[in-house]
């Protein structure tokens, strides 16, 4: 949980350097809130909740819990779009749940630590976003972030271009994100028997490759959208946030991949994932959704959004020894060895945390034995030991667990030197 | 959300100081783990998760939303009983679900901040916890709480020597609760409407009654308990508490209330609510329940807690201005009259980061006027604009907004003093 809390405390400080304010929603939402927005497998995923009162023997549901951070965030910016300003920065961190049986390491409930700008055109807020996270993960110690970067109007066309028809876009977009899974055949055995040509499949499978450089995956795909007016534009948007992320704090390496699908339905421009190096799967994903919040309003609002794998990142940092010392749960055990010590050990407990350091007294008067057994339990850094002696002469013997040497000293001495408690006689 | 996450941040702080560790339990527990435990009302007022898959059909519930956090706690330990140490501090934060109709300001999904001692004996973690609390209240600047105490064992005694027969005893807590609501005509009435003697209904009410300092009333109880030596023992462990508070850091001021009942039927020893000066409503509560652990693990565990109102405090606190100024969203937003601005622009906002300064660039190319506006709206202190001239120079032209008035400078100039952006130029 420390470390956790350390992770989300980063994550938190950096994004509200770039400007973005936390907000938070309900773990509740409406049900139609929810459903229809994560695909026919999302809505089998959603946590029903049971009508309330009388109508409760219905069986029926009202309510939902929420299955992300995105929709939740379209349904409150369609609700106050004339609350918040033109454009809306903003980041959540917030448990999402899914009905799911999860494999080793994951969990019908996960944090997820999402950040999206509301109201501004491509491709700026892309990079506001990128940069931001960039600067997280530089934060978190993750030197070597790989940014994948593609574009939904450059995968349609492409699609188009390997003349698979339009009703089948979806399909194939389907298919292609399966792609480090199931691999190049398992995509064409999809692709075909979904309805699609095997000539067309085929196509699309050589078009989505990537070249050796970004450059050079750019003119070749340049090259195909000579009717694609808006997939070029897609194109120079990518050049644009490649040519910004030289000025970030902490440069991203960059691959444009024209095989990045990504699953969800409601992507309309940039999409992009972040891999950390050595690792095959992703740490980070989002993209372009323009038209989300207008299935809440009837009215389009421009909106991008990167959400981080917390969970991952969490398990990641524990495996390769990158969250730094946390030090103890607590630095001073305090021990009574009678009743009437409770008073005095009370005040130099707050003394003790005046100085910064976390204390607390052991809850009895048991044998001192076993008060220092407790403290070495609790990894506690120093006892102080309140005795017949020490209240009799306004004294507190402190002892240091680690060197193990100890001084008996008036209380008033207490203070803090290089890091250290020690007792000034 | 800033503020709240203030008065968290506050509260995390000085647990951890008190030596308790933050833990996290699921939002979703099995519907038996919180059925019975809240009693009738609280049963109607648990959100229940309709099964998932093909058993959805049936209407029914296995799983429901957490509806404390002390529930959950007891599941917790009763669970990992064997891998936490014998005593266990900890403190969660998170929030609650209960299907009510709430009033205004109070809502169906909210925040709690439990702190607990699980394992030992009272009253030291009585203390502890006391201790704790009051440095949370004290660093949210509350400066006067009033802690009331009081002891179930005392309680029942005292509807022991009132003559209330042991089976009444729930029914009389119940109604002794609702004192502050319905006065004393109000509980009298239901006492007797629940099957008390009047006479007995009456006696009780004077019992339960305060007298002029903590002291007399601790002695009027005592002269009342030669048969009770739980209650007797209740008395002595109130002193120690009183007397140990001498020695806190916040000096609360302490008042035994043997009136205070709180509704909860699972308290067994202390129980305490804690008052802000001038609010009649509390805005902490808690207490001891040795047996509650138990109910799961059939091995009675001690135990006890404290709960913040995390809502109402919150609320309190904006009411009465107590919370400090919490600064802009943002420090600086960067104008870029240009596209060719984008890059200078990306890496002149990393190096106002790199300052300390929250930092964003306005997300689009719009005429300079209107980046100014964003900036008004968004109460950012410094506009830094990024035009062909200032390009083509490497400088940069920096306005504050406060003053009115503006540099121009290399970027490179760019410095932090007294806690004010400058262009040593």
């Amino acid at each position: 949980m420390r470390q956790r809390q350390r992770v989300l405390d980063t994550i938190r400080r950096i994004y509200e350097k770039h400007g973005f304010a936390p907000i938070e929603t309900p773990a509740i939402e409406n049900i139609e809130t929810l459903m229809g927005k994560y695909g026919e497998e999302g809505d089998q995923l959603l946590f029903k909740i049971l009508m309330r009162g009388a109508k409760a023997a219905s069986g029926q549901c009202d309510l939902g819990l929420r299955y992300d951070l995105t929709v939740p965030l379209a349904r409150f910016v369609a609700m106050h779009q004339n609350d918040i300003g033109r454009i809306f920065k903003r980041y959540q961190i917030q448990p999402v749940y899914r009905a799911d049986r999860p494999g080793h390491g994951r969990f019908r409930e996960f944090y997820q630590c999402d950040i999206d700008m509301i109201g501004a055109a491509a491709p700026l807020p892309e990079i506001a976003l990128l940069n931001a996270v960039a600067d997280v993960f530089a934060a978190l110690s993750f030197d070597r972030i790989c940014i994948h970067l593609n574009d939904r109007r450059i995968l349609r066309a492409l699609i188009d271009v390997s003349n698979i028809p339009v009703d089948l876009e979806t399909t194939a977009i389907t298919a292609i994100d399966k792609l480090d899974k199931i691999g190049v055949d398992g995509v064409l055995k999809e692709l075909t028997e979904r309805g699609i040509e095997s000539d067309s499949a085929q196509k699309l499978l050589a078009n989505i490759q990537a070249k050796d450089s970004n450059e050079a995956t750019l003119q070749t795909l340049e090259s195909l959208f000579a009717n694609h007016a808006d997939a070029c534009q897609a194109v120079s948007e990518l050049r644009v946030i490649i040519s910004a992320a030289e000025g970030f704090a902490n440069k991203p390496q960059i691959r444009i991949s024209p095989e990045l699908a990504r699953g969800l339905n409601y992507y309309t421009g940039a999409i992009f994932e972040i891999q950390a190096e050595g690792l095959a799967s992703s740490i980070a994903g989002g993209g372009r959704y323009d038209h989300l919040i207008g299935m809440f309003s009837g009215r389009d609002i421009p909106a991008v959004g990167i959400s981080l794998g917390f969970e991952r990142i969490c398990v990641i940092m524990e495996e390769r020894g990158m969250f730094a010392d946390l030090g103890n749960d607590v630095d001073v055990v305090v021990a009574m060895a009678v009743p009437e010590a409770l008073q005095a050990a009370t005040s130099f407990a707050a003394q003790v945390r005046s100085l910064g350091c976390a204390c607390e007294l052991y809850p009895g008067f048991d044998k001192l034995a076993k008060q220092f057994k407790y403290a070495n339990e609790r990894h506690a850094r120093y006892v102080a030991v309140f005795a017949q002696d020490e209240l009799a002469a306004g004294t507190v013997t402190l002892k240091d667990m680690n060197s193990g040497t100890q001084c008996t000293a008036p209380v008033a001495a207490l203070a803090m030197r290089d890091g250290n408690l020690v007792l000034d006689a």
